[in-house]
């Protein structure tokens, strides 16, 4: 059975319909892999063209609950492309100067120039999430910021960006077991914070505010993709093809040359 | 015969006596890949360390005429290593906004992060090279930059980052067989504009702006390296063996942990 890597449009996102363990076709550990790599080298020239080209850029947006992978993934997708082709922007709590503006303005900031890739390790998404779940701001004001984001994303594509956003979903034991592993792994405790916990006890409230932003900002223009994330290798396959397939269709071309180049001659 | 990667303190820096084809040991391009590949999988590993320690930073600049390679040289010293790890910020022609300020302004805007490595493509020493090559402020503004580019890298030096400048190296005949072969290339030609032969022309003012530089800005504190860079194997090797030296001396630790760890249980 396939599951939709794109939801619906027109109804609202159920995340229990989706998957976290979903395999579409018949990929292993070991042919993922090799696809990832086939992937990598082409999106690496494509990336390459795209930076040659000048003219418009690739904003991937990377969002999921903790433990979901985002790291892995961003290394996963573009190990191999050359690292002047994309910028990665984390985003963390915001700044005093940051909350004195509006939330899309730290956003905006850090968009890819063009010819560029531009990768964002959780966004503007926050901001309906973490932010509506803690209260951190009134109903009020976060129920309008869907129409916000998809006005700025809107901006974004008709000014040459492709914006590709990716919810890596995982299931909440398999939380469990990476905050577990987490804890087990002295290279990776550093990792954990006590507040991973407190959480981990909103996880349906997060699920809400996924399913609601996964809804109302899944646009033609700017579309959500579910990418079932329990399996880390096929989150990665699943990403890796997405970028791959982004940049097959946009088929960047290199410039118009100069004129008389090839009467120059070097000395 | 081996030639000094770092040149002599206390004595002018005299760009004829360092040659752009040597090569130090019994290296090829053969055993030159391996050694890269495994530098890469220990400076990954290091630089993992010095993420999870978020106390210290790593600055590597990269200087050098246009078809150095500098560009290349990112490419080969960082494939593999998490992106998530580095900030890559290239320098091109200053913006309005930025050359009213001092020259130092972007430049440390752009500075890496604690646990972070940041590269520069291109640095503030074009305040010293272009910039006083094309005149473009006297020279009474210009031979004060030298004293200022010291101080600030102490300062980033005594907070705690590790300043690493290369100066690729590379030949006069080098340059124009590199110009010729991106004449040649449909793939490359997009990087050929006409200005770069009026740049060449001046490769004599350049030369010498660049040895002022490596002579006045060879601090203890950010010694310059005179990297070979005609052959572009050798000069990957060379630049990727002291990211990882660098990282090696530096011996990142994971922070202590959280207190209490081995008690909590993940419900």
């Amino acid at each position: 059975m396939t599951q939709p890597l794109i939801p619906h449009r027109h109804a609202p996102v159920k995340l229990a319909d989706f998957d976290p363990r979903h395999i579409d076709g018949q990929w292993n550990k070991q042919t993922a892999a090799e696809r990832i790599a086939e992937n990598t080298a082409i999106s690496g020239e494509l990336a390459y063209r795209l930076y040659a080209e000048n003219k418009r850029s690739v904003l991937l947006v990377l969002q999921g609950m903790d433990t979901s992978g985002k790291d892995g993934t961003i290394r996963a997708a573009t190990t191999g492309i050359n690292p002047l082709s994309f910028a990665i922007t984390a985003f963390k709590q915001p700044s005093v100067e940051e909350l004195e503006h509006d939330f899309l303005w730290r956003i905006h900031k850090a968009t890819p120039a063009r010819g560029h890739i531009g990768i964002f390790n959780r966004s503007h998404y926050e901001d309906v999430l973490i932010v509506r779940v803690h209260k951190l701001v009134p109903k009020s004001v976060w129920r309008g910021r869907y129409e916000a984001i998809n006005g700025f994303e809107r901006h974004l594509a008709a000014n040459g960006t492709t914006v590709v956003k990716c919810f890596l979903h995982i299931s909440k034991d398999e939380q469990r077991e990476r905050l577990e592993a987490r804890l087990a792994d002295p290279t990776k405790r550093w990792k954990f914070a006590k507040a991973d916990l407190d959480e981990r006890k909103l996880w349906d409230d997060y699920q809400d505010a996924y399913a609601d932003a996964l809804t109302r900002c899944n646009t033609e223009h700017a579309p959500w993709h579910i990418i079932p994330g329990d399996r880390k290798w096929y989150r990665n396959l699943v990403v890796s093809n997405l970028l791959r397939e982004t940049l097959e269709k946009m088929n960047p071309q290199f410039p118009a040359e100069e004129a008389g180049l090839d009467q120059i001659k070097v000395v």
